[in-house]
Formats: C-alpha cells, structure tokens, sequence
C-alpha cells in the first residue's frame, strides 16, 4: 500500500482528493454492521474529525472486515468521494481493509457516553476519545501560541530551575526531593549527606530565576511545570501544572499591561485560527457560547482600573453580595464577576493592590499600595497575576526581612545592587488558560496525566 | 525620551537608522574613559553583540558620565552612525544618558577573562557574560527550532508527568518525592499516608506516556525537564535536563530513522539561520570550525549500518583500539568516531542492537538483536537513541517480567492490547544536542541553573 495520508490534510484540502484513491491509517472508533455493507468511524488522531468508511460484499474479505471490533488500527485504501449524508460531506469507500492490532470485545473505550470520572481511570486510553482530542489537541496548539508570540516579540525562552534550594518563594506548599533511602532513616536526617548537599525539593515558581534572565537578556519568558503540595481537592487545583512567566526588564506597570493584553489575545486569536475543528466540538460539548466567548475577548479593550476603585464600585453597586466587598480583602469570584460582566462588561486589569495581601516581591507604590496587577476576563475570571517588581535594594531587604530570611536569595537582592532597573513580569497557569480556551471545567481533564493528592497513575 | 530601540532591530536593520536619533536601554559592559571623551561598551542582551556609544565634553553631564561604572543600567539618546572603527562598523553618539540603576565598583562581572569555575559560582550574572548571552540565546532559538519542526510535521506537543509512581522506567536512578516530614519520621515510611498514597519519584523519561498519545494522535513528542539521581560528576551528566522525546504510531525503523535525520537538519539549519551572531561568536570562541561543522552536518546524508557490520567493519579497521570492538559489546566513543570519521565519513545510524545491552520496550526482531538505532553524530558522538517499539503483547510480557513487576506497568501494556500498532520513536538530550550545536564541553554551561551531585544554586 501507498504512504498513508492523514485525515487531517485529507479533510482540509478535501476537494484535490475527491475521487482519488487514498490510504489511511488510525483506529475504529465505532462499527455499525449491515447484511451486505458495514460503517467505520475511522479516526486517526491528526484532527478532531471522524471520517467514514464504507464497505461491502465487493470489498475483499467482506466477512473477515465485519469481525473487526471498535478500538482496532487498520490501514484503509479506497476512494474519497462526497457523501451529503456522512459527517463531513465525505466518505471514503474501502477497496482493502487491513488489521494493524485489534482490541477485545471489552475494550473499555465503547462509542457511548462515558462519565469524565471514569475516562480519568482510563487515563492511558481517554485521549482517544473525542472530547479529549479536542481538549489536548488545544492544549499542544496553545502551547505553539504562547512560544510562537514570545518568539515573535524577542522574548528569550528560559529553562528556569525544578529542583531548587530556595524554601523563601512564598507561593504554596513544596514537595520535597531527596535520595535518602527513608527505610533506613534514623533519627533527623543530615542534608549535608543528601543529593544536594542540602534540603531540596520541586518549584513553586520559576519567576526569581527569570528576573536573573531579564537582567541580561532584556525580555524573557519560562514555560514549565510547576508543583504545590497543597491538600486541596478542588475542581481547578493540581499538584503538578504549567506556568508561563514572562519577565521584562526596562519596563513598568503600565507596560506590563501592554503586553500581557497583547499577548492574551494573541494567543486566543492563534488557537480560533488553528483548531477550529476542535473548537466546533468542544463549543458543542458546553453547551454554545465558547466560541462567541473568545472572539468576543479578542475584539475587546481590557479596561484598567485601581484597585480601590474597583471596591467603591462594588460597595456601591447595590448588589448584595455573599462576601462584603472591603478596602484590604481581596476579590471574591462574585466580585470579580460583577467587575467584568457588569460593571465593565469586558476584560478588566485591576491595579495597584493593597501590600498586606501582595508578595513581598512588589514595587511599593509609597501609598499602602504595590504596584501588582490581576487581569480579570469574562468567563474565567483572574487569568493573571503580574507586578512591577521592587528595585529598590533597601526596600526589597527591608520587606524580604520582614517575611522570611534572606540567606537563600542574597542573589535575588544582588540583582538590585548590580545594574538593576524598572522591570515586571506576570505569570499564568497554563491549565487556567485551557480551561478557558476549552470550556471544561475540571483542571482533571485538561492535564494528560493529572497528579493530586492521592492520585499518581501512569 | 522616546520608547528604546532594541540593539537586534538596531544592528540587523542599521542602515534605516543610519543618522537617526535613537534611544537604547541596556548595561555598560565596559566603560573606557578619556580626558574630553569616553567609550562605552554597551548591550541589551537582545542580540550577541556590543554597541559602542561614545560620548564627549558636549554631552551633558560629562562629568556625571565619567563616573559611571561597568554593570550599570543606562538609557541613551543619540545619533546612531557609522564607525569603521567600531566593532559593529556602527556607533551611537550620546546626546543624553540617564543611568537607571548602578553597580559597585566591586561588581563581580568586570570585563575581563573569567574562568568558567568562577562564571558557576555567580549564576545570577553569568547570562550577562558574552559566552553565556550567546549559549543561552542557542538554547532559545534551538528551542524554538524544535517546536516549529514538530508544529510544522503534525506532531502534538504532550507534558508528560514530572512526578510518577512507575518504578520501572529503567533509565537510571530515581528522586524520591514526598511531603513526609522526615524530622518526624519513626521507623518505616507509610506511603499510603505519603501525599499521593504511594512512594513518588521524579521521572527519568516521557516515552511510555508518549507512546500513550501515539496511540490517539498518530505523532506526539515531548520536550520537558527528566531527572537523573545518580552520583556522577563528569562533563556530560546533570541530574537536571531536558529530553525531547518523539513517538509515531504506524511507523517502522526505517520511517523512524527518516524523521530522525529530518528532524536534525532542520534544527541545525534553523539555528544556522537564526542566531548567526551567537554561532559567530562561538565559532571562535571554541578555535574555530564550529559554524563549518554545523554546515557539513546540514548537508550530509546520514548512512546507515547494522550493527554487527559496524562492528566487523571496526575490528577489520587495522586500528588499535583501546576498547575491543566485540560482537554483543557497547561501541565506546573511540568506536563512534572511527565510524563517523574514518568509515563514513558522515553521521551514521547503528541499527539492530543486541538484545542484551538494551531496553526492555524494544521491537525483538528474532535474530538476537533489537529494532533500536543510535544516531552518531561527527564531533558529537551519539545524538540520539531511537527504536521500533515492541507491539506484540506477548513478547512484551514476557520481557517485562524477566526485568521487572509489571504491575505498575499494565497499563503500558494494555496499549498492545487495545488497537496496538507497528510505533516508534527516539529521545535527544536537549544539552548534549547544546553542546553539539555550541562548541561548549561542559553540561554545566548549556544549563542555565545546572543540578549536580552537591550542587542546587539559585
């Protein structure tokens, strides 16, 4: 048989291949038999699309074909013809049908409706199924998106640690990494003696690594897994995700904004542009109203506004909310709902945020406010979170003091006292944004193999 | 002032700003100065290279300026203009500098030859160091290099897991994971208490997840971080890297090997092509021949050879090895070179392994030997290691129990129970291909923030 052709040239460029005879290789997703003709739903993974194959009697070995179970590789040849009755105005008409590897009449993947609770038990068969195409399949064209704009825009990609010795990042509860053989443990452990020579364990965030980066190449990013060992069980936590943090030395808050606008809908432009198919499925699969939703993010102006104005608004919106809206406490998902649906009715960066509740890394605006930033966006809610950072060397001591020791990031204040500058950056979990893009909403389905308390497969 | 012009746009389109007023923003990596003038050896780490701004007695604030030291952020208003003299055959005549943040007179990054020992101990400012700003720019661009070859060839990108509880992965040794407190810990660990209710490590390879994904999107690669515990202090081990690992579903030794040569050319070109500075400057950084290397490679063909012709052909060489090449044994990197070098003159793929030296996954093909292949690079040694994976669910079987428990690989061999096909694929070390494409020696110097025995910093 010829080289074969992927569905998703096939299905893109139909109108060259009508006619034409072609081979295809992938899966049965389901096969429907009749007396003298049977139906494939053929699938091969390169585009959220099925294609049709039609057989009979005249097909060599009819009877042979007819025996082959869902969830079997076969290698297809036949002609591709239009078909108004078939899903995709085509179907291909089998002339050889070959079996690569079968699948037994249990195959846990059967074409009907399956609960995403336990499509997570099969963990190392749900990509095949549709759902999880699209979703994974927008989750390798995000990824291009955000290297694609970076690259574009002279952001230099920067590997930052996953091992670190930094216990001061602040951010969340850390896993800790060791080769101490921990059945022989006696007693307190010597980190002296372990890997590292001292305590180690998994990054919460690559962000002070990447301020190292920005001092030297002016505009960088890092896009990388990230851990927190937080008990938490909730629909948008995991111990293992992705992060995206850019890093921009010369530049201030309100530049920082500049960009991460410009970045957000870039990226959201990129995937409407690039999986279109597996966006049509997945607006279907929530309902209607995704892809409405991201174009209309892409048409929109992101408002700004100062924190403390974004509570007077809420304190006199006349809503009655569950949680008081306070000068000091931080935006409640109502709250933030209320910003970007009513009161702004478009995406909204709210700014200049009170210092109790900010990272200590944060310019200090002089007023009891940092200079810290949160971009809110219809649907999703707070997609970032950035700042301009303190560069000034006392004042970071004085606040790196007041929260933890300096000893472990003598180097980050070093980054002040050796030629530092204005700069800011912002970070965005990866699997926030697909949640986004996707309209799924468990965190669960948006990681290939998600790792939460109690749970570690494949 | 005006919004900074990038020293890259600057240099690479400099005759659109031949005499015009420009502002740049960046650091002084030399500051030379003279009674009435003074020269500053300016970089913004947008491009691998230096712009010198020269100022005089009309600039105002010449006093001011003299005093400025190296390491100091500036931003500069000037007349961009052409100077044979200058390195760059440019210079900018300052009309204005603003210093943004200084550096003591001590900085640790004077201009002059540093050792690459001392250059480690100072991490946080290395990326700031010519060497370093070209390696890490290479390590960018090859980045990017690898997503456009994969975007481009229908591959779709997957995070495989960092943490995993398979123990059986084989590829070395393993960083446990935990959220035992280990000053508490009396007697033995409960694991079943431990944060994901088993024993956790660090993974040593994407490639059973990826085969995974081959099997619902046909071509998948991965390219992520993968963690090595052993105690190993040489040039070419970390316990921290970054593996890209491509996996193809209907796709045979042969096949495999096609995208493989494919794969490295490209990247190769597309660094040659898009950091030409930095290659410059590594080319002679390194003596010379390394841009005359890439291109040769760039050009060549890639043969290919079994196995045990490869070793007849190295025993009936006449050259006294230090390493006997013997049937069944490992090629040592003498043997490498000699194949590449003499031989062939040409990067070379060893295929059909014996059994014995590989792994467990492997396609048997009947006769002793495996369907693996290395690919031999000249200059670089093996470059990657690829195979024909084993699809017969019984041979596997039977192989996974000679090495190690199945059971927490059952799932790895349910794939060739459901729909199972002919797949292969290959990893690269993402470092070991740094050094190939940087001329570098040491591992320690491609990694921005390199994890080895004893070593965590920053």
């Amino acid at each position: 048989m010829k080289k074969a052709t992927d569905l998703r040239e096939l299905l893109r460029q139909s109108a060259q291949f009508v006619d034409q005879t072609v081979t295809v290789q992938g899966w049965i997703r389901n096969h429907r038999k009749q007396k003298n003709f049977g139906f494939i739903m053929f699938y091969d993974g390169t585009i959220a699309a099925d294609l049709q194959i039609v057989y009979d009697t005249e097909t060599p070995d009819f009877e042979g074909i007819q025996k082959i179970t869902n969830g079997s590789a076969i290698t297809v040849e036949g002609v591709f013809r239009t078909s108004p009755g078939a899903g995709q105005g085509y179907e291909l008409y089998a002339t050889a049908i070959k079996v690569e590897g079968t699948a037994p009449e249990d195959y846990p993947l059967q074409p009907k409706k399956h609960s995403l609770e336990y499509l997570r038990t099969i963990g190392h068969l749900r990509p095949r199924a549709r759902l999880f195409q699209a979703a994974f399949r927008v989750r390798h064209v995000a990824a291009q998106a955000i290297h694609t704009y970076f690259r574009e825009n002279n952001f230099v990609y920067v590997h930052s640690p996953i091992i670190t010795a930094n216990d001061a990042e602040g951010a969340g509860e850390m896993f800790q990494v060791t080769t101490i053989p921990l059945e022989k443990l006696k007693g307190e452990p010597d980190y002296k003696r372990d890997f590292f020579g001292q305590k180690a364990a998994l990054t919460v965030s690559g962000q002070l690594e990447a301020e190292i980066f920005a001092m030297a190449f002016k505009r960088v990013y890092t896009f990388g897994p990230t851990f927190r060992a937080e008990n938490s069980n909730t629909k948008t936590h995991a111990s293992e995700f992705w992060m995206i943090e850019p890093e921009m030395a010369f530049c201030d808050l309100e530049g920082l904004m500049d960009v991460e606008e410009d970045y957000l809908k870039f990226v959201v432009r990129y995937v409407l542009e690039n999986a279109p198919e597996e966006l049509a499925f997945l607006d279907k699969y929530c309902g209607g109203g995704l892809i409405d939703k991201l174009t209309a993010l892409v048409e929109s102006e992101v408002a700004r506004v100062d924190y403390h104005d974004a509570i007077d608004l809420l304190i006199n919106s006349g809503v009655e909310f569950e949680n008081e809206p306070t000068h000091g406490g931080d935006l409640a998902k109502e709250h933030e709902k209320y910003l970007t649906d009513v009161a702004f009715q478009s995406p909204v960066f709210v700014k200049n945020w009170p210092k109790e509740i900010k990272a200590f890394y944060m310019k200090d605006n002089g007023d009891g406010t940092v200079a810290a930033v949160d971009m809110l966006v219809p649907g999703a809610g707070e997609l970032t979170g950035g700042s301009q950072r303190e560069d000034d060397y006392n004042k970071l001591k004085v606040r790196m003091d007041e929260v933890h020791s300096t000893d472990s990031l003598s180097w980050y204040l070093d980054l002040r006292k050796y030629g530092g500058c204005t700069h800011a950056g912002f970070g965005m979990g990866f699997e926030r944004l697909l949640i986004y893009l996707t309209g799924i909403e468990n965190i669960r389905d948006v990681l290939p193999f998600p790792r939460t308390p109690g749970t570690c497969d494949f």
